[in-house]
């Protein structure tokens, strides 16, 4: 068996592989291939109208927020957003803790001014700034909720009457919280909805039309509202990907279930960290992801041998990202429970 | 046997299907799956690089020209483009030949002027205008080579010397032409290059840089390029697909072999169009597009009897864009003589 502890594009469940191959042979029995069905078709609305639905249902939405599958991804998002939000003489403010949200301001600021109301750069984005203030006047308050990257999460919701807009794209839909807090969120597929190659925006319809600027077709939201995601021919294949992960997390229980799991799977696995000698994660107790899970090998030695059995037992994707070294183990939510303690196992046993 | 006449996304060849179907069970014989292995990993940097390869040598281009596979569909392009190309106090010099070329020209105008040099909307663009001038001191010229809804299609490539710009989503790599004189190509996949979610540029570095507005990261085409395509996360299965479909067209003999059976496929269908009465193709002889062929039927009971033979022999996608009414037959590269045959035979039986 292999371990998948890929940060993204990610293991998903392998009933969703299973489904997915089916349908690029055949799928629902149409004698067709997913890949050369119309978009316009009944058969793809049912499967977007399904989707829509699911990720509704999962996140408990209200009926005042609407759910997109947009192409292009977060980094999309991170111009498209202000695009929509910000006029060129307002501010908006930033939480700067990661390297997601540090592109996120940068874009901002092509469109508007950014008010970047704290940041832990200071510790190379090993935590997650608390006390700072967010201004009553912003156009909004944007933050990330799981920094892939550095391994910190916000779970707790800041305090605002301004439109809370979060990059939710590595914790999305793995742990219960109340999502219609939100003016907007997105989150790339390719970690907890689906395959790469498609991004979810969830987000009230109230925040829209304010902006002065002229915006192309493609990059109003509106639009896409109105044309319920099909203003262009969109990622058909992707989108069906995501159906079928909505499915299976349904099946499981939902958010509330799978966050028990993700919970054991991360305390797991720091646990053993902070108790295996030379081991030793980066982020401040309180702030650890349970998503991506951050940390260093003290001894050149243990740390041959951690690559040795991690390559011996199958074991992928737990170096850390090229910006920050280190290793990384990502345990979204289609990881099993069983690959954290096989990796546990092997810690201990180094 | 089904007989695939989708517009888009459409029939691919078989073998991409059954190829595409095992990497997702099982990619390369790594026992992961395509869509759970990293975007920066040597396995998925060789699938991009042989597309990359593939598509040059297909299109035989010379080493001035970057090639991309981005997110978003030719729709985005129909903004991005511009907003990399054209300021806000120059003009741009458009063909209004069609239904996508009109909504390319809109978008154009968020960034800048736009001349339209000449339209076929007088005869709803059932015909491609000529004998227009194209201004030497604009921007750039932009048509669209093949017009998907309409039926249309320009094979020769205007003589200018400001930089050519062509919207090939639908006729692209369907016959041999010299895309070295264009400066910029787009096309969405989901025709003749692979599956929905992905659009490759052909672009000549030296046209870009040149705007004076600030671009945001993703709109950057000068940031793609120095990212090989991966700015961000690309959309990974759907350029997989472009590779199988790059490799099949390769294989059977390139662009100059399909261009030789998509002659045959729309000389047959349109002969037989000529031929039975009440059939009757709504494009101007000269203009006609071998990957659309757009046809009336005048009488009512023969519009039945055809609508209900197609039922019966299994052929899909003949519905005309619901913009246009009547029929559209589509003759893409994977589309087998044989169904084209099997369809002549069908309508010369009514």
């Amino acid at each position: 068996m292999i371990h998948n502890f890929n940060a993204g594009p990610s293991i998903l469940p392998k009933e969703v592989f299973d489904e997915a191959a089916k349908a690029i042979l055949n799928f629902r029995d149409t004698g067709l291939s997913i890949l050369e069905i119309g978009h316009r078709t009944a058969l793809f609305q049912s499967v977007l109208d399904e989707a829509v639905l699911l990720a509704k249902e999962l996140m408990k939405l209200d009926g005042d927020h609407e759910v997109l599958f947009l192409h292009g991804g977060a980094t999309t998002q991170f111009f498209q957003m202000p695009m929509n939000l910000l006029n060129e003489n307002q501010t908006a403010a930033y939480l700067d803790c990661g390297t997601w949200g540090t592109k996120a301001i940068k874009e901002a600021r092509v469109f508007g001014n950014v008010d970047v109301v704290a940041s832990s750069k200071d510790k190379n984005y090993t935590y997650i700034p608390k006390g700072y203030v967010i201004p009553a006047d912003a156009a909004y308050f944007h933050y990330t909720t799981n920094n892939t990257i550095e391994g910190t999460e916000m779970y707790s919701i800041p305090e605002t009457n301004i439109p809370l807009i979060a990059d939710m794209s590595s914790d999305i839909l793995s742990y219960e919280t109340d999502y219609n807090r939100f003016a907007l969120i997105y989150a790339g597929a390719q970690k907890n909805i689906g395959a790469a190659g498609v991004n979810m925006v969830v987000l009230r319809k109230d925040i829209l039309g304010k902006v002065d600027r002229k915006l192309p077709g493609m990059m109003d939201y509106r639009k896409h509202i109105e044309a319920g995601s099909m203003l262009n021919t969109p990622p058909v294949f992707a989108i069906y990907v995501c159906l079928l992960t909505l499915r299976w997390l349904k099946k499981i229980g939902g958010v509330g279930a799978i966050e028990k799991i993700n919970r054991a799977k991360a305390d797991l696995l720091y646990k053993t960290l902070d108790e295996k000698e030379g081991f030793q994660p980066t982020v401040a107790k309180e702030d650890r992801s349970r998503m991506n899970v951050v940390f260093l090998i003290n001894e050149p030695e243990l740390e041959k041998k951690f690559l040795e059995a991690c390559r011996e037992q199958q074991m992928i994707g737990v170096k850390g990202h090229r910006s920050v070294g280190g290793y990384r183990v990502s345990l979204y939510n289609a990881l099993p429970l069983e690959s954290v303690k096989a990796l546990s196992e092997l810690i201990y046993q180094l």
